[in-house]
């Protein structure tokens, strides 16, 4: 069956362009993750953004998980959910096995899983604040305790970790947790007829169904997604038992139900309201629950969620989340460029999302918006040399006003070496170790090819696909298909939302145009296929709906998947003073010592010039000077001289 | 001499603009906020920005004298500072009667003199929240406490009083409550060597110098001025002591000693930085300490926050504070249009200082700045109807961004009724009611006509000027100037910087148009002068220096002093999409019967159509619909439909 063919697919990624960023991992991110978690960084935590303030340079994660083991003594320290920068960075460990072995790395992750076991109590619960420091409070304080949202990241890696290496008890402890949730929570006697503040859980349930094939862990993610929002007063009621004024992070109580997904039941809510993260992290799970029991009702709700975030709250970039207080969704159309949030960990959130739609249906505007995720969104989190971090991602920044308006400091214009909450550095992490999860998927009789990243590919019953490419800078993308045993089935190349115009498509020299649902179908039937696809990679000025009030009369430039942004260290300050001619050159080139070797684009603009101190006079046609516009990939910004950056272009005409 | 001229200037206002405005204070804005104060107006207070809440829908302020007094019994309610509410209202009823004598309003404020007297302590402290809920902590926690603006607010008033009324006792209370100060703060041993967190004292100082002659008052307002900031961990040092957590309000603690203007000596600070109200008090303060003791140093410390603030940061409307976080000053040049804050006191406050710095020099730059000032930042603070204000005066507004975005959610698009902190309310109405002090200034042998605010005023020695004009609608401004004595003096006439282009000015017939400093002098030698000066009222398209980044490529328009904006009632939603044609008419019409009788502007524009779902999509120049954009006055918005409102409008060529 499809589901088989799908789990036995081995891929090898050739992309010369993720090969640098997956051995980066493996290289750099790991091991200085690795020593951060372990207090043997010298790092500096940053202040960052929406008053995540934690004064120490430790993260104390490992110390934790120690303490909570009984091999040290002492009080937790940090967030309720710091286990989860852990376990994140264990499943990133268990995914970059499949691609670099590495024996050093596998004995700390194999004494880490112990740790974890030691640390885990006998009915399954971990979570290592609870446990240190307010045992009595454990499942009492569901809106913001995060227990089920740290347990969930422990099965997700658990699960990543078993299939990886085969080690038992990286499964078993997940087994033990879910145990423990199921037992916990419910509508019997007894149990809490709730669900967790964060959503992760549900996600998690589905990936520990898949490998056990339990419906134990289906069925409690169901109830999960049924049960939220049917009692919007839930959190409020535990919160007055609990102490109303008990906060384990501070301020949160004030937050709505609509912040947390639970002021009505999803299947009821019309928009993507509240933060982030919570919200794509529950389009996930529940995409996956939809599909698994086939229930139309949360399908309905993924297509809505999904409708209302890619056509009226997601930036250019992928970036999602337009205000920094509560790192949340505000309004249809509401997108500034500044106060904005764009979390890193929002994007990896909306890649899983986007996954797991594609799990259910293969549309072209799924893989569209994972491939913005990948190659803007959810890169931008890193720097080149894979030790900083943002954790907003701003499309438009200036050191000056982050360092002197209070309004728009949350968005720091050089990456961080570690936060206080550090849930995206190994976010993102995790997903770059996993990207060749993402780019097929198998359903029926058919393998859909959805993202350009080269590769070679063995299916089931003896199918064999390599792709190669130089994407995403270049559009010629060449697929060998070899299907030895001749079976009969469909091979499906999404073509780009942004390469519809223009794009042609060879299956064995005979062209095929034939799109559905942005994606164009080959029947295989003979032993070798040679597809030849040719996107259209001519740069392209974009521009948001008029109803985006901050990008009115502004263009951005695109090529292929990659959005470009001009930095201040290539042109002159202030940057907002260039004006771009729409109507003039527009050019591209690949240069490959700068900033890991990236296509850049320059363009004909007109620099306007900062003559005199009067602040206010009679308008006359400014004379500026014609020049041109540098502009490099978003992703690669901030790893420079500290400087201005902005997405969105000033036009001259 | 010069001064008793001053002082002795008898202005009545002809002006239908300002006559209207200051009728409204005595008709509406005085027994308005007068039941208000005394918790009997059926109203909501707004939870207004900066987190200033207070959950009641009392204000309390004289209740809270009445405690104070001994004849009420409970708690102080409200804001430390909450007794300013009552004094600034007095003032602005002091200033009333010199225009509308009204024995009712006189039987009510000479009762509440009664009150205050009682209320004050016998060594002539008054803050009721200290008397009633923390006597203690007098002057303990000065940071925060607000008890000298408070005091220097009841002196400002009640030198108003008594020289509007004569009443000793209001007076006397003045003098006490100085005398209290000035033994309680100085440099000998037991007193306090330090100063308010929030200036305003010294200005208050300075006027009941003028009207008591005693030069103690000057000196201990010059010893305030000179000790801020040498210590610049004096309010840490006392909060260490008072107990660091016990802010008075809330988060004061934090603010670094900048924002009080206290982390150097005011004679060292470069720029204008910290809470925009507490720099403008202190400079106007600042202005008359400097003429009257001749301190250069403060002079020229004046000359420094004055070019800073007038070419740096402030807005067209005359609006400063660029940040809603603590209602701030940012940095130059930074000047968003929405998440800045503009406080109304704060050009209430500007006003003080540029009226001041005129009484120092004749410049016609104070003039410029304090018209702006009258047509636009402060008036703006005030609903048409006198009962509805805003504390925020924002220069670009959307209701839709104030409900569900919070990053911006502190620009509210609708007056409230009352705030928790209502600083401003009372703030606008004295200056209306004093406008008159504005008009002219006086300085050895020259009389400067500042504001074209029409008036028949009698200076001393028999001299007679009368100014007629229809102002700010149209720009001819004619003098009858009699001189019966014959007396030589010059009579100079500002002539405004947006004017200075083109303007006539004949004097019996004789043009004159030399400018100096931005004034024109005549010398008067008649007993009867002509002076007829036109005034360019085109309406002007303005651009903001490039280096303001939120202005960047779009125009406002400004007809005289007055701004304009758009509003979506008299404009198709949204009203971004409008790029006004740089090039196209321009016209004006006053419509009596709109808004109280205004001038509105119609232009031409092309109105983007809004005809797609799609969030992004490849640049192609827009073919809007040519059509009109109209613009009503900005000091006159939100006085109907709740709606969207831009004073920088986009442009299409
Ligand atoms: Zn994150
Ligand atoms: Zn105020």
């Amino acid at each position: 069956m499809s589901y088989q063919l799908k789990k036995n697919m081995k891929v090898q990624i050739t992309s010369d362009f993720w090969k640098r960023y997956r051995e980066l991992v493996v290289n750099e991110v790991l091991p200085y993750q690795w020593s951060v978690m372990n207090d043997e960084a010298d790092i500096k935590i940053a202040h960052e953004p929406g008053g995540n303030a934690q004064d120490s340079k430790n993260s104390h994660a490992i110390e934790n998980l120690k303490i909570a083991a009984g091999i040290k003594k002492g009080n937790h320290f940090g967030y309720p959910f710091q286990d989860t920068d852990v376990y994140k960075w264990l499943e990133a460990a268990a995914y970059s096995f499949s691609y670099h072995p590495n024996d050093d790395l596998k004995k700390i992750t194999d004494n880490l899983i112990d740790l974890i076991a030691d640390a885990q109590d006998n009915d399954g619960y971990l979570s290592t604040f609870f446990q240190i420091d307010a045992p009595e409070r454990k499942f009492k304080r569901l809106q913001q305790s995060h227990e089920l949202y740290t347990m969930g990241h422990y099965i997700e890696a658990g699960v990543a970790y078993y299939q990886a290496t085969g080690n038992q008890k990286s499964i078993d402890i997940a087994i033990k947790m879910a145990d423990c949730i199921d037992h916990n929570f419910g509508i019997d006697e007894g149990q809490i007829n709730g669900y967790d503040g964060h959503p992760e859980i549900e996600l998690a349930l589905t990936r520990l169904y898949e490998q056990t094939e339990n419906e134990k862990y289906l069925k409690l993610a169901h109830y999960f997604l049924n049960q939220r929002g049917k009692n919007p007063e839930f959190f409020e009621q535990q919160n007055i038992v609990d102490g109303i004024e008990n906060d384990l992070i501070d301020g949160m109580k004030y937050f709505e139900p609509k912040y947390y997904q639970s002021a009505e039941p999803i299947i009821d809510q019309k928009t993507a309201d509240g933060h982030a993260v919570r919200v794509v992290y529950l389009c996930a799970g529940m995409a996956n629950v939809a599909r698994m029991l086939n229930d139309m009702e949360l399908l309905e709700a993924c297509h809505r969620f999904w409708n209302d975030i890619v056509q009226k709250r997601m930036y250019i970039t992928g970036g999602i989340g337009s205000t920094n207080i509560g790192e949340a969704f505000t309004y249809d159309y509401d997108l500034p460029n500044d106060t904005m949030y764009g979390e890193t960990c929002a994007s990896v959130g909306m890649a899983f999302f986007a996954q797991n739609m594609k799990d259910i249906e293969f549309k072209g505007e799924y893989g569209d918006v994972l491939e913005k995720e990948l190659f803007n969104g959810t890169l931008s989190g890193m720097s080149l040399d894979g030790k900083h971090f943002f954790y907003v991602n701003p499309l438009e920044a200036d050191p000056d006003i982050t360092k002197n308006n209070p309004s728009r400091s949350h968005a720091i214009t050089q990456r961080a070496d570690w936060f206080g909450c550090a849930c995206c550095p190994s976010n993102v992490a995790r997903l770059i170790a996993s990207v060749d999860k993402y780019i097929y998927n198998v359903k029926d009789n058919t393998i859909l090819s959805d993202q350009f990243i080269a590769n070679k590919t063995i299916f089931n019953q003896g199918i064999k696909i390599e792709q190669s490419n130089n994407f995403p800078w270049t559009g010629d993308i060449n697929y060998k298909v070899e299907n030895e045993k001749n079976i009969d089935f469909k091979f499906g190349i999404r073509i780009p939302g942004w390469s519809q115009d223009k794009f042609t498509l060879n299956v064995n020299g005979v062209e095929n145009k034939n799109l559905v649902d942005g994606i164009v179908y080959v029947d295989i039937t003979d032993i070798n296929t040679k597809i030849e696809l040719k996107l259209n990679m001519d740069v392209k000025l974009m521009q948001a709906n008029p109803l985006v009030k901050y990008d009115f009369g502004k263009v951005s430039v695109q090529k292929g998947p990659v959005v470009f942004c001009t930095e201040e260290t290539d042109n002159e300050s202030p940057i907002w003073t260039y004006q771009l001619n729409t109507s003039g050159s527009i050019t591209s080139q690949f240069e490959r010592k700068l900033l890991g070797g990236v296509e850049t684009i320059t363009a004909t603009a007109i620099k306007n010039p900062i003559s005199d101190t009067t602040l206010y006079r009679e308008y006359n046609k400014i004379k500026g000077v014609e020049t041109e516009l540098k502009f490099i990939p978003y992703y690669a910004w901030a790893n420079r001289e500290n400087g201005q950056m902005q997405v969105w272009q000033n036009i001259s005409n």
